[in-house]
């Protein structure tokens, strides 16, 4: 009867109906109240969406790995984070070896993988690595460990876990899933298909020389390998090249690219997801991916491209578009914007990142009030959405409530301390509220895990300046121009610091440069008029603030002002004001 | 490659590692977009809770029988019951047979089943109900299908289901089962452990006799069986009686008693609930349905003992918390019913039950406005709570909002038209309104669903005495009287009646026992005074006045009227707005 029931079971949660799954394990369950009976109501309760029904019913005392698994787990997505841990290493106070704690973790690479995941977000970042690492060691294809330890900022390189010792972890887990089957004979264990076709396969010395070419080298090969095994015209290769030593090679590419994005080296990261093969290459993760590389080099114009091109393929792809919607946002396209935000959010009322577009939609029309409701319900769909917080602090600092705002990024970086963008927020408040210490403070931890961005340094080099250390502040600078050589905005702040500094050749110069990129911005014509007037320039001086003028028609007191005054000596105490 | 990308797929999906499973599978569909990729990646995307993706996915055009049902479960689940229908049946507009519907649905048991419930919602009972019996002949299993049957008022004896005919629909179903591995041969069957044990069975006889004999003695016999087949001392039994056939036994008692309760023989059901084996018994869903048996024989005091029951055994069961509170509300016990709402709403606040309850706790402290915050917000979590919307419709009408109740109660009874509740509470306010034929429309319309409700009946009674139809209305409420003996209201209402015939003797006797049955009931005593002085016996009508004004001290001017009037005579065209 018990078997009947159970198989019964098991073919409705395969076929999602779960209704008459839940009523046929419950009379199981009647029958026999064993741990795996037990074990097979809570799925059928988890898999109907009732998580509680399933905790509450587990939290009783499980014994088997597969229901601390499903416990913990039910937990977790329930928020109960400290239940979730203790129902996956209870094991450690009641049992024997109190070694490492890795070990102790039930249900194999799975169990490690939640465990890393409820470190991460307890803000245990070490414990949360150490899991992940522990996870990818026995399960090479568990790819979101790994993501998970590239979004922690990990730099461990993928051939650790994608390389030579992956093959043999897949052969110890193909040992432990055994076990554990036979510990647990109702968890269905899917290996066979994997492990037929690597059967008596040893000639896997090819990637072992392969390991110390350098990169590049290597992944030609691999491409080629993976050509060459679709060819059937050449049997030598496909017979050497198992199955799992292909994805293998594949997950090592996507690795390694999105390991280089993860640690903002932006340059690499673009060229190796555009070594990716073709096929996977043009799939909207990849394409995301290099969206979102082409947006951290600040490149708007092409990341818009890309994620129109994921639009065209897969309108359904939510994951993305908060990145997209900001591009929009940078690049001031309102109409695209609106458009954008409408398709999403009318596409799937429950995703956080549909909710982000609208809020950055009314933010750029500057309503923020709108905006900010839109970034809170964001959050209130996904609370583990770090944009959404910053881009709310954002929102607040639009309304000058400074410490909302504040509020805000430290939340975000509660949430993660790698989220540079929120340690840039609140720089950029202290700097307004000329806390000049604190603001470069902020700036130096956010270029400290993004050191390639330009506006990072840019705000750096303005804070440096604020406090009079302007030969730091042009160091700064400089370095913002190196990063981000077309952007005209660090040269324009280096020749203020030049202007303070009095070396009003050099600021002249650098003026000229940013003229040519920006032609219409008065401030930049002001600038050079001043800095005209102290070379003794007077007529080059009438002509710049007269183009001040043109390309600022309102405002213009200072700029009429300065006209006025065009024939006086500056008063050196009045400088900065003018400078700022 | 494919297969080790597909069986991790499989691995992390089985592990619900969801995240890497939809990577994997996006890299597989990358590789390879055949349709049992395609199928696999919409998979992920529908266990990850991404229903919408999985059906951007796969409405592109799918072929499989296990793709097609996929569409049409993420379909139906997001709402889109159109869509959903015509990816089921939409081989019947490009196949060959045009024959019966029924055939044309792809996935067997669980493919029939979701078209019956599509057309439940859609409310084509007829198509329901259709479905639903050839997805029980397939899989006598699909318990689900004979709860949508119940619920739906079919009279299909449980035998037609799980008696002899489903062993052969089993052995047919087996073979549908394997024919569907090979057409699609990522889709798991679990069927081994449920077909050996059952091989090599053919001594079947005994059922096929025992078909003919009464049902209480087959019962008997068939737990005897049950019972038996535990005990290893008597290997003849376990050995004649195959694990299927057992469950079968046991799914059609279940069967029985559900049915009994759908169709309110509250007393059968109550009997069949009570014979099921021990072990069951106790389960909380038999707790419940006992418990709703009880509800609905308006013995609200056994009920909330069971339903005590339960919440003691199952703090995490939901269903049946909505019947609970209206139980708890019927026995006015505030004190529970607010700490049933605390508790509930406290275990899991996206259930509409939780919600439900709240919104009772709130009706029975008149606050009929927060109350309907709470079914609503009940409603919004389960759009198809019949129940919700019809103590919506009772908030309303305590609200005097008679076009509101009308509208909620409308929308129960559009999304089950067997939600008696509705059409009594439509009765009601039609009474209210002295719309006195179409009070009488729907009173009739509950009574055919439930015919076995006293509190109807009287109801209807009133109804015909309001337009003078006395005999008739003496007859409903003598037939409520028998339904619920103990229950006084309708020999009150009866006493009016003849009071109104002017049997004044009659009326006596019945209200003799009314006084004794409700003692400390105002109206009773008025009657009983005003029927003592139309049979001269002044001085027991003032003690009767007195009564009545002792047990109503407010809003008494009717009484002390009457009082004051003992002496003279009855003036008739006053009679009837004395007794209403």
């Amino acid at each position: 009867m018990e078997s009947c029931l159970t198989s019964a079971v098991h073919r409705f949660l395969e076929q999602s109906v779960f209704s008459s799954a839940v009523f046929l394990a419950e009379r199981l369950v009647a029958e026999n109240s064993s741990e795996s009976n037990v074990g097979l109501l809570a799925q059928a309760y988890y898999r109907s969406g009732d998580g509680h029904r399933a905790i509450s019913l587990l939290q009783n005392g499980v014994h088997s790995p597969s229901n601390k698994y499903l416990l913990a787990l039910c937990c977790y997505e329930a928020g109960r984070l400290a239940e979730a841990e203790s129902a996956l290493i209870q094991t450690k106070y009641d049992g024997k070896n109190h070694g490492n704690e890795v070990e102790d973790v039930p249900n194999g690479a799975a169990g490690l993988y939640l465990m890393g995941c409820i470190c991460r977000r307890a803000g245990r970042i070490e414990h949360a690595i150490q899991y992940f690492t522990a996870s990818l060691k026995e399960d090479p294809f568990l790819w979101s460990a790994y993501e998970g330890l590239c979004e922690l900022g990990c730099e461990v390189p993928p051939e650790e876990f994608f390389g030579h010792s992956a093959r043999e972890a897949i052969n110890m887990q193909t040992l432990a899933k055994a076990k554990m089957q036979e510990s647990n004979s109702k968890s269905k264990v899917e290996l066979p298909r994997k492990t037929t076709p690597a059967k008596g396969k040893k000639a896997m010395s090819r990637t072992y020389t392969e390991k110390d070419r350098p990169t590049k080298l290597r992944q030609t090969t691999i491409h080629q390998e993976l050509e060459e095994t679709k060819t059937p015209s050449k049997p030598q290769y496909s017979s050497t090249c198992s199955s799992e030593q292909l994805v293998l090679k594949l997950l090592h590419d996507y690795g390694s690219a999105f390991q280089a994005l993860s640690l903002f080296r932006c340059e690499t990261a673009l060229q190796l997801f555009k070594n990716l093969p073709q096929k996977q290459r043009n799939s909207g993760w990849v394409l995301h991916q290099i969206g979102r590389t082409y947006f951290e080099m600040a490149n708007y114009t092409k990341a818009a491209r890309i994620y129109q091109t994921i639009r065209e393929n897969e309108p359904h792809r939510m994951s993305g578009m908060a990145v997209y919607s900001t591009i929009l946002y940078h690049l001031k396209q309102e109409v695209n914007l609106s458009y954008l935000a409408q398709q999403v959010t009318d596409f799937d009322k429950r995703s956080s990142e549909a909710w982000f577009v609208a809020g950055n939609c009314f933010s750029l029309q500057k309503e923020h009030d709108t905006a900010l409701t839109f970034f809170q319900r964001a959050i209130q769909l996904d609370p583990c959405f770090t944009y959404a917080y910053t881009l709310c602090g954002h929102e607040y600092a639009a309304n000058e409530d400074f410490e909302k705002a504040i509020g805000c990024y430290r939340h975000a970086i509660r949430m993660d301390p790698r989220h540079y963008n929120a340690w840039y927020g609140m720089g950029t408040i202290y700097f307004r509220q000329e806390k000049f210490e604190l603001a470069e403070y902020h700036f130096r931890k956010a270029i400290a895990i993004n050191p390639q961005s330009s506006i990072l340094y840019c705000n750096l080099g303005m804070v440096l300046h604020a406090v009079e250390r302007n030969n730091e502040a042009i160091a700064a600078l400089e370095h913002a121009q190196r990063l981000q050589p077309l952007n005209p905005t660090a040269r324009f702040h280096k020749a203020k610091v030049l202007v303070a500094q009095g070396r009003y050749e050099e600021a002249h110069q650098e003026l000229e440069f940013v003229q040519n990129a920006a032609p219409k911005e008065s401030s930049v014509h002001f600038l050079l008029g001043k800095v005209a007037k102290k070379l003794g320039r007077i007529d080059d001086a009438m002509r710049y603030f007269n183009n001040a003028l043109f390309f600022h028609p309102k405002d213009n007191h200072l700029i009429k002002a300065a006209i006025e005054r065009l024939h006086e000596e500056d008063r050196d105490e009045n400088e900065e004001s003018l400078v700022a």
